[in-house]
């Protein structure tokens, strides 16, 4: 069974409720919320298909990806208040949506055919560019920027992937293995407070 | 005879007066004026060709928007008293280069062969992305999540375009209609403050 | 001998300690320092490629450019003390990287064969943009505004390229007297404080 697009689906829609939710603070309507859904559940893997030439888009080739923007913007409108009573809600979509762009991002560019290091970096920018360029908009610092290890999480869930498939194990597995790889590094770096150094 | 090009053209320069106008209150030479006002009236067209991989370029296939953008920012310079007295100068400039841009922006993603939802979200980008690009560089709040009905206008006209064309409207009707639609859209939205509802 | 290939690299090089050091009073980890410094270091050679549709990017390609990369963050990260004594060294990097990107960007434009006003926009666009997207992510006010002669020496340097081609000035000759007019024009600006005037 091919999980790719499903996967896609869900972090689409993952990523969508995390752009709409987050500008709750701000002198948003539900437009821009929604506008901000839509940049941000698309945002990351765009900018990978842009660098790498790979045209069409995957959300302009395949209408389902925009349903899928549509319908989280439209859980954010509809389960607004329920959404924010769960205070970890933003958190836990945007963990489980790096963990799956970082690894279909990934398999995307081997597919294109670049070495691995620049395969880990494309599923890296899947993953966290939506991120930066939702928080650019609503003039946050850029969550990369902010957080416990987070863009760290999926350079290494990427690089985890890249050997377990030099390792020859089975894609599907190999899928998921590595998106529970991201998510965990993730869960247990908020949860201890893990952190990198400064540069400085 | 066609319209395309010398609506273009007219879009471009508004919008590069729009680009250079909005830099007065900060501490901008009149290089950055003149580099803001090429982004702004470039940016979004241009981002909708990236993001279709229709290359090359307009703005690189064809020099004169490039001169309609060097004629937009030298207007700025000799009549920047001028305009500024004119209070509504740039709102006006800037309705008038979004109701062009979306109706071109639309008929361009049609020609690459795109669904029609494709098309509109491609209208409103070439429409609203150049004047988020001005409002980021400036570091302002970008307009499309500060302004009554904006980018919604964009939508609106782009559908009504859609509609108009399915009935088999003559092409250069469709245009002048659908851009007279958004900005009748946007003047009646901000002469009567018409909101859409927050997201909570 | 075929200049091109090590002065992209040294601008590369450059550039990744200019952006790993631009961080240094924020709230960034290495990780953070890092990332910022790839992306002013790819990001206007990037931006170039895209706008022209010239694929595969250059960093893509070869994966030297990352090494680069990764070359200029760890020189940031093992000499940060040694580098922020010398003051003026965030400033010296930044002014040999915005000579060695323009030239190279300006003959790759030429080389995909745009018209020459264009491909001295590009060459700004190679050198200036990394500097841009890195001021953006960590909420500055872009340093093309800030300063004092920046982007305009690019614009100026590109034009002196054209000019010498145009009277047949051999390739490599052409290349190193480009560069050199580009950081004297900065360094007198900064010297000597030279400004253009305002907008208003």
């Amino acid at each position: 069974m091919d999980l790719q697009h499903p996967f896609e689906l869900l972090g689409t829609y993952a990523f969508a409720i995390s752009g709409s939710l987050a500008v709750k603070d701000k002198e948003h309507d539900w437009f821009g919320a929604g506008f901000t859904g839509f940049l941000t559940a698309i945002g990351g893997g765009t900018l990978r298909d842009v660098l790498l030439g790979s045209y069409p888009l995957v959300w302009i080739a395949n209408i389902h990806f925009l349903y899928a923007v549509i319908a989280g913007v439209l859980t954010t409108y509809f389960a607004f208040g329920f959404l924010m009573r769960l205070r970890k809600t933003l958190f836990l979509f945007d963990t489980v949506g790096i963990g799956f762009f970082t690894v279909l991002g990934v398999e995307k560019a081997l597919e294109v055919g670049v070495q691995p290091e620049i395969a880990a970096i494309m599923g890296m920018f899947s993953a966290v560019m939506g991120g930066v360029i939702r928080d650019t908009l609503t003039n946050e610092i850029p969550v990369i920027f902010r957080k416990e290890i987070y863009a760290t999480a999926c350079l290494a869930g990427a690089a985890f992937y890249l050997l377990l498939r030099s390792f020859g194990v089975e894609r599907d597995w190999n899928l998921i293995l590595s998106i529970l790889s991201i998510i965990s590094i993730r869960l247990l770096a908020v949860r201890y407070r893990l952190t990198l150094g400064r540069i400085n």
